[in-house]
């Protein structure tokens, strides 16, 4: 970013013109964009676009953590390789290894079921059930309060909006609580597995290319919906038929330029671009270098455990895989903001801020000084942030078999509750997700490696300070009567690893239906453990709601605030609803001396191509990459492009989201951000800040001449180049 | 270098047009290049560089491994940081650490000793002597034979050369043995350490950036040649005066743009472009992977034992860093011609000659097959390479203690030979390097860790295959009666390290006085060691000498088809002799979508500059950086120009090699080649072979801003342009 001119190629100073395009906008909000649109290329009428249900953007559909797009008449979805991942692990066997070698089926009866819980939900309308959720609820409620009021008004709108079936509701926040609207979609339930490339096409680079540039990875797979012969959502049945989507996407048979505009629609999950100055020191200064010490601790650990055998790696594979995958974006966020430039943003923000309030007395009457409030919330949190930071790893990511025994216990305590009264994980609406997640667990648990990990937080717990110890595990560990700290941790663990069966599917299956009062009678030492820690763990959850009702008063003054200075014109945080990004083709500067260009092509993934894992790059591919047909060929680049770079606005939630040019055709999947761009979540800098697309020319390329999918081209429309 | 057209900035496409310019010319082909030089941009006269005693090529000095040159009229030196580096080593203390905090002699009194064996050797004068060496060598002259007498005429020839005193002359090999130079270089023995910067300066990227690009290293500093009042070299004395060098470079003012002709004086050591097909195949099959693991191993090794602590820390330091740099450099190698593209050069190169020969029958009939005889050798050596590389392991770099023993052993049985006819490291002349390099290994000696490495490389040794075993060690560990390998080296060790004082520096001084006998009695048994290996080590000898005598009557013939195919126009292979090289400033592109400027920027240190090592810039320049002089503001970086890339053609040895622009100004100093250039030891691709340059603009602000070293700045005519 501090090239010099004469070092830039023209093509760079024009993407330097065009800079990042900040946003993700509520499809509402687009015909607002439509000036800017139109002088970048957009060609679609900018109305059209936010017509949620129409032609494109109701072909746009979520997959729970990833977005991908209908892209036939017979429910064929395209998304990334990554967001297929689980559903080709799930049908691989050792005698049949689908994600070494990748799974094409011959015919739609070849297909392969998704992954359990892999679930399709189609955006069928949005509502402003603001009023509802928030009406009457005067100032003097206390917080607490407040916050069950709202929550259980959010429960009611979802039961009465789901009550017809088929349909998956939610009130979603926006503005940080100024505005709720009502989210109702289609919950296609059978989906199934169609085709996914060679783990070295789809994950080409793997771990060591994550979140980098340049990046050659093939990040493309492809499923199918299916409903009831009626055409309605039905669970998987031999007889459901492919649904026929209203629309779907036409995939472009011509490829992106470097300056071209693309745009994407997507479900981005989170964002904290309204965080205040000490809110973002917090994370900064706590949280994320604490979560990242954490993860790289528990990653040592199980690398140690992975030399015990195969199986053990198997079972450590998707742990270690999420810790390292937050753990980079952390790390990532942290070394763009050490120069302090993100507390600066905040602060020059909070100061207008400030001078606004100064010049509205009647505003500031009404808004009080919701920055000082902001940061009166962030010192009560953080108060206890080291033990939180504990009891999270203890009861959620650094034990599965805990986690389970945790979940276990709280189905218990809630399930005698009337339905609406219950949090929201452990509702009926929920069951058959939370059983789901008990049986997904089963591969991530390996005792051994349990226990590695579980004995590295209980070493944190022994060290928290007077003021946020874990009361009812002190006097568990100083229960086993010995000397140290070290020897009574492994005293305690001794007991819980010998006298518990959560490692046992079939038994936790049968957990799940009992009362507390049963499972107690179990005397297995891992719920017991659990039930000891659940106190802590309410107490816990009622200052957060407490800290929620208050946030539920304060945020919406920040906002308001930032409305004013916008003039009305501010997306807000992304919260998994659609959205509406767009931006540029463009490369950036990462440092420094170095520009990288915005495509990367084929004779690049040869470069790369060691033939070890991740550059395992198969056979085939090798042996197509010596004759390129000229329709897959870009002149410029000499080559087939692979993976592209645009301004674009995104985080995670969007992978797998369609990129499309001014024509509405699909150019591309987005399926990461890159590296000097991760603070992004926090701050969009549009010298850097970049995301990463697979180009639909590699994309068919691949589909053509690597994996021979000749089946789909044809069922999207697209050419065949070589058919022998 | 796969980058597309549209994305290369107009500079960059320059910059390709350009290439790169190979070949490491001697001076006298100088003015055959004159047409190309003019057209680059050259000012001065091509005849005029011939001269290696006038200006400015006099000014260009030999430091031993490194390249300097006179930069006033006073003796003072400039070369790289690194190239002074064990000489501020030397002078530190715990107490006044200089190579953190880097040192500046206030006035000539306060200049220091460099480091015990820092000579600044002046070439005065070059003589071919090829009929000396080779004349009457008739062909029927057995090859170990061959090799003697070329060996003893070289000697004689150095001897009756140096008998004058004050001189160092030496008998050069060019083009593989096909001519043959004597040089005579003035040998100045008293050298003074005038001016380092920090570490955080002048090594600022250390380990991490080395061979990289983009760098931000100040790898400059500054010495000085005492002469005897007289003018005649001397031992350091106080009475010393600086020498007066008939000629010195004068600095730039103005920096190099990109696309700038610049050259390099300097004094290459060892490049393999004239090795075959076979013979490269061989060094990357073997030779290079295997250096690699046994590196790797020992780094690692005495990692582990660096954790015993800081004593331990100090003494690996130097051995780490040697196998760390050839082993980077060996992977870099392996990395860039993992491709075959080395062999399919070579191939082509050996058909180019086959077609020659068989166009020339006369010639074929002078010449006869020497691509087949070479490959013959080839095999010879190839027969013990295992062996081999096990006993360069144990004396010379596997463990310091054994080395040591081995060269004072070797001493022993060379003594009573006629100086003439002992090997060239034992003779009068080399007498007290031989002492320095005693007296210099002790910092290294660390006897645990010398175990650590020792015990690694037996490991190797028991693990030779059938016909390269090592019957001397093979009978000392069936000697200690133990059942396993593993345990036989342990109990071997066990009495090797109980029974040596090879470890205490004035007891290998007295015993570099002793013979064969007297070291025999003293029951040392590291000596012992060394004593029963040397058989094997002499047998080795002779068989290489053999080999040498070998290649003397078949490498010139390959070079002389060479010749012909080149029209005369070919450069020799680097031999430590004074060389030409000249380029221009250009960057380039080390992969797919990646493209190097040519320049890096201080705006690019401050990115890096995180505080710690290796990027701990000091104090004083990051608030120097603050408010930068116009005069070494480069408009076009809109910052101060660190370091620059040029396409010339450099090896290792060229360290510390002025940059000369086309009026033979000095604008900058070599200091290193780039990662993506590493093969350029075998072959030039002018795509991305670069040499990496410290801006003598960057080096002027440092002296002038940072380090205050305002003196000498104008000592060499200089501006100083903030003088508070």
């Amino acid at each position: 970013m501090k090239l010099v001119p004469t070092v830039l190629c023209a093509s760079m100073l024009a993407a330097a013109a065009a800079r990042g395009e900040e946003g993700m906008w509520m499809p509402a909000q687009i015909p607002d964009l439509a000036p800017e649109l139109a002088a970048a290329g957009m060609e679609l009428d900018p109305a059209r676009l936010a017509d949620l249900t129409g032609d494109p953007m109701g072909a746009v559909i979520s997959l729970g953590g990833c977005t991908a797009s209908f892209v036939s008449p017979e429910g064929l979805i395209v998304t990334n390789h990554h967001c297929v991942y689980g559903s080709v692990q799930f049908n691989s066997t050792p005698e049949r290894d689908l994600i070494q070698n990748g799974f094409l089926a011959a015919t739609r009866a070849d297909e392969l079921p998704a992954a359990p819980g892999s679930y399709v939900y189609v955006t069928t309308g949005i509502r402003d059930v603001s009023a509802e959720v928030l009406g009457g609820l005067e100032p003097g409620v206390e917080d607490a309060e407040r916050a069950r009021r709202v929550e259980r008004r959010e429960r009611e709108l979802v039961d009465a909006c789901e009550a017809p079936g088929g349909r998956r509701c939610r009130v979603a926040s926006f503005y940080e609580g100024s505005l709720f609207l009502e989210v109702t979609q289609l919950e296609i339930r059978d989906v199934r597995l169609v085709y996914a490339s060679a783990e070295g096409i789809g994950n080409f680079g793997g771990e060591t290319d994550n979140w980098m540039w340049p990046r050659h990875t093939g990040d493309f797979g492809f499923l199918r919906a299916y409903v009831s012969p009626g055409g309605q959502p039905a669970d998987p049945s031999p007889d459901n038929v492919p649904y026929r989507p209203e629309h779907w996407l036409k995939v472009a048979t011509k490829g992106v330029q470097p300056g071209d505009l693309v745009w994407i629609p997507g479900y981005p999950g989170r964002t904290y671009r309204y965080r205040t100055e000490v809110e973002v020191a917090s994370a900064r200064e706590f949280t994320m270098p604490a979560y990242v010490r954490l993860a790289k601790d528990l990653i040592a650990i199980l690398e140690r455990e992975n030399q015990r055998g195969k199986a053990v790696e198997i079972a450590n594979y998707g742990r270690i895989r999420g810790y390292a995958n937050a753990m980079k974006k952390y790390e990532g966020i942290l070394l763009a903001s050490r120069d302090g430039s993100l507390e600066a943003q905040r602060a020059e923000r909070e100061r207008r801020i400030a001078a606004l309030l100064a010049s509205d007395p009647a505003l500031a009457v009404e808004l009080g000084d919701p920055v000082a409030a902001l940061a009166a919330l962030d010192a009560e949190k953080r108060s206890t942030e080291r033990r939180d930071q504990v009891l999270d790893a203890l009861t959620r990511f650094g034990s599965v078999m805990l986690s389970q025994a945790t979940t276990l216990w709280r189905l218990a305590e809630e399930r005698p509750k009337p339905d609406l009264d219950r949090e929201d994980a452990y509702r009926d609406r929920d069951r058959s997700r939370l059983m789901q997640g008990i049986a997904r667990a089963q591969r991530s648990i390996e005792a051994g490696s349990d226990r590695a990990g579980l004995r590295h937080v209980l070493g944190l717990a022994v060290e928290l300070p007077a003021g946020q110890r874990i009361a009812a595990l002190d006097e568990r560990l100083a229960a086993t009567g010995k000397a140290t700290d070290g020897e009574r941790i492994e005293a305690f663990l001794d007991g819980l690893y010998a006298g518990t069966r959560t490692a046992e599917l079939e038994v936790r299956r049968a957990m799940a239906k009992e009362s507390t009062e049963q499972l107690a009678a179990r005397g297995d030492s891992m719920i017991d453990f659990a039930r000891a820690l659940a106190p802590v763990a309410a107490e816990r959850r009622a200052r957060d709601r407490a800290l929620e009702g208050a946030a539920l008063r304060v945020r919406p003054a920040y906002m308001k605030a930032l409305q004013k200075l916008a003039n009305g014109r501010l997306y807000p945080d992304a919260n998994s609803t659609l959205r509406f990004t767009w931006g540029k083709v463009s490369g950036y500067q990462p440092r420094d001396a170095v520009a990288y260009a915005p495509r990367t092509t084929l004779a690049g993934v040869l470069e790369k191509a060691t033939g070890e894992e991740p550059f395992h790059a198969p056979a085939a591919l090798l042996a197509a990459a010596r004759t390129i047909p000229p329709g897959y060929l870009d002149p410029a680049l000499g080559s087939v492009p692979v993976d592209f770079l645009s301004t674009c606005d995104i985080t995670g939630g969007n992978s797998g989201s369609p990129t499309l040019n001014g024509r509405g055709e699909l150019v591309g999947l987005a399926f990461d951000g890159n590296w000097e761009g991760m603070v992004s979540d926090y701050r969009f800098d549009p010298d850097v800040v970049r995301t990463i697309h697979v180009d639909a020319v590699y994309m068919r390329w691949v589909m053509d001449e690597v994996d021979r999918a000749h089946g789909l081209l044809r069922e999207m429309g697209l050419p065949v180049l070589t058919d022998n």
